[in-house]
């Protein structure tokens, strides 16, 4: 769930293409006949009387990718030479790897970056345990843990098969947080096995960021590894997950002229998401939020904290604002939807129900979860959590990050473009402004908002 | 033990010098009278009068650092703006750092490289569980694993003071192996979490380098650890050391002409160095290797492995070739010294016996620490191990890295140049070679060796 859209296929197709006038443009028209979009094109040799040509193609699926390579092959004087996968050749060897932040090029080097001067160091931190986020990676490093049992939308497919997951979320980590984030997959999904793993690899870490791992496991897990250290502990499918969402309904609001606090708000679907979502609109907004699910447990770690058990038609029927992530597509009927009603429905790649439909069954304002991405969130939450040096993230420092989301978006976006590496550093300077008011910034923070 | 020496402190001194001639001299000659040694000299700014430089200082030791700033000071004219120690310097903010390998500045990358490219990545591995090694970074990735329990020579000072060296150990593992590892310090130090805790963190990493783990605890942590998971674990305080010492005493004995198959060999000190070192000797040489320690189940050890429990005073007197690793200075006195014997006295900073005393008593050749660096052997070991995708790493290949290592030095030197990329590659083909002829190599390595 509320993961990015994009192109779900591209292949990279090497053709050698004879040297003629009207050649290419054959090729280009079987590409789109086929349902292929043409990407960046290279010539990629010169032969005597044909051209070697890379071209990339981008397509909706598997099967849409394999109906244009036959296309090709049937246009006359080609030749398909080689035809790859451009997702598979992304994630070859790994997509993330250790850099050396200084030169190792003579002895004098190798002496103070390791032995003998580094027991200096050593000494120096064993003498004042603080000096670790000075002296170590330890203040910008933040350990991505899983146990592979909610991966995306796949289900528990296990540490290792999480892993290509992990290192992604590790490159948007350094992209837009500059923070140095490394995955653990861990090899067990035993609740104190994983809690105790993490709480014994916590020295080199200065946060832990929880992901993918399935409710309702996650709570506990959550709660007590964080119990255990004093280092921030976030999993990111519940908290950073509802900070996006609840940007997105505050500008929702905005642009319907809705006043949150007055209006009565369900959310359909209480795993992770859901769940953290409600306990952060109920913070936020101080009234009970309805919820539904069909695990009667969730209704009651609802009730706990404060929100008041419903069911999907009470919901459609009696909440001005309902927020769906259920990953059960259509399960919303145009019927339900009332006038005036604002709609999130989440769930990826298929949502509850489309805008659309939504919209033309009376709703005010309708999304779905493709746009609604948590890299808009954890890489600026993080990057502010670990300059402040926290000892855990707030519900205040998170509704700070909703806001500074909400509030980052151009007129007529709803939320703004990941990309913008300015977004990151504005959300970062609301988490550590908070850090500071709640006084628990552990950085003193000199410069930090000039 | 067994560390590189050099420079054990350096400072950056920033000077304003009046802009006349001789007053430089005046500094140099001062840095000279308290034993400071200058490197670089950089002219950091003009003044009207005066100019800004800064000074590189390599001192012994702390207490001669602070004489030369003391002298320097006494040089009237000059003011010291700043003092700055380098190895500090070096450490600051940590000294690795994550690099992503592939841009994200489009919406298409994130689709590729996370989702929703990424989910049909993830379920190639999880159907077929070896392309892992193809897809993530798993295959290139080692961890380096602590307790702190005895680092360097500075005994138990836990995970967290831990953290430079191991930073500093990934470091070489890059620029000499290229290989990506990172530091994993456990707050933990009982052997079973030890294990359990590497277990649950393997399934990102394609091997688990053990580090700096005290004795006799190093022993069953790697044996248990190595039992439980498919990747090789070399603890490598043990086995990376008695590489390098074999290298060393391989060319020790071609310089003298001493066949090691029919010498009787003695190692003092039967820690996690020695014991390795006696076994692999035993190995090598097909003949019981005698042993001292002072803890008598290191004895129990030596005699199970086939060794021979003997003492300081016995092996001085009937050896032809005596190792030390005691970490007890002066140890081994003139008077006990055999005319002929090869001696390898390798305690850092300060050898059992210095060698030219040794020499001076009648050895025939004779080594102290300082040149007998774990560098020389762990990033092409792990380069060999992780190309070849070996299960574990073999007696046979660290055999094979110990000749290696001994075959590449140059005529006159006992050991290779650390610092040659070459011999770290020589070594790995020598490790992957015995992969391949022991059937342990689950990459094809096609074109390895080309």
């Amino acid at each position: 769930m509320l993961r990015t859209p994009g192109p779900g296929y591209s292949i990279l197709v090497k053709l050698e293409i004879p040297n003629k006038p009207g050649m290419f443009a054959r090729v280009a028209r079987a590409i789109g006949r086929a349902g292929g979009s043409i990407g960046s094109i290279d010539i990629a040799a010169f032969r005597k009387e044909t051209l070697i040509r890379d071209i990339v193609i981008n397509a909706a699926n598997l099967e849409t990718g394999q109906r244009i390579v036959d296309e090709i092959r049937r246009v006359r004087g080609i030749i398909i030479l080689n035809v790859a996968d451009r997702t598979f050749m992304v994630h070859r060897g790994g997509k993330i790897e250790i850099k050396n932040k200084l030169p190792l090029t003579s002895r004098d080097d190798l002496s103070m970056a390791y032995t003998p001067g580094v027991a200096r160091v050593c000494m120096a931190i064993h003498e004042n345990p603080a000096s670790v986020y000075d002296l170590t990676i330890k203040k910008n490093a933040v350990a991505i843990v899983t146990d592979g049992s909610a991966v995306l939308g796949l289900g528990n497919i296990g540490p290792m098969a999480a892993l290509p997951v992990m290192e992604g979320k590790a490159m948007l980590f350094k992209e837009f947080g500059g923070v140095d984030a490394f995955p653990i997959c861990l090899d067990t999904q035993k609740v104190e096995e994983i809690v105790r793993a993490v709480q014994w690899i916590a020295p080199v870490f200065g946060g832990i960021n929880l992901e993918d791992i399935s409710a309702p496991r996650c709570f506990a897990i959550e709660e007590r590894i964080q119990a255990r250290l004093d280092i921030p502990v976030m999993h990111d499918d519940q908290h950073g997950t509802a900070v996006v969402v609840t940007a997105t309904l505050l500008n929702a609001a905005k642009a319907t002229g809705r006043d949150l606090g007055q209006s009565s708000i369900g959310v359909i679907g209480l795993g992770a998401a859901g769940m953290a979502l409600a306990r952060m609109l109920m913070f936020r907004f101080g009234h009970p939020v309805l919820g539904a699910d069909i695990a009667p447990d969730a209704l009651d770690r609802l009730k706990a904290a404060g929100g008041t058990p419903s069911d999907l038609k009470g919901i459609m029927a009696g909440c001005d604002v309902v927020i769906a992530t259920t990953g059960v597509p259509g399960l919303i009927k145009e019927g339900m939807v009332r006038k005036g009603q604002i709609i999130l429905a989440l769930s990826n790649p298929n949502p509850e129900i489309e805008p659309e439909r939504a919209l033309a069954a009376g709703a005010a304002y309708a999304a779905d979860g493709k746009s609604v991405n948590n890299v808009l969130g954890f890489p600026g939450i993080w990057r502010g959590a670990v300059d402040a040096d926290v000892p855990r993230i707030t519900r205040e420092m998170l509704i700070a990050a909703a806001e500074a989301i909400a509030a980052y978006a151009k007129p007529g976006e709803i939320v703004p473009d990941p990309l913008d590496k300015a977004l990151h550093r504005a959300v970062a300077r609301a988490v550590a402004r908070v850090a500071l008011a709640q006084g628990l910034n552990r950085d003193d923070l000199t410069g930090y908002f000039d």
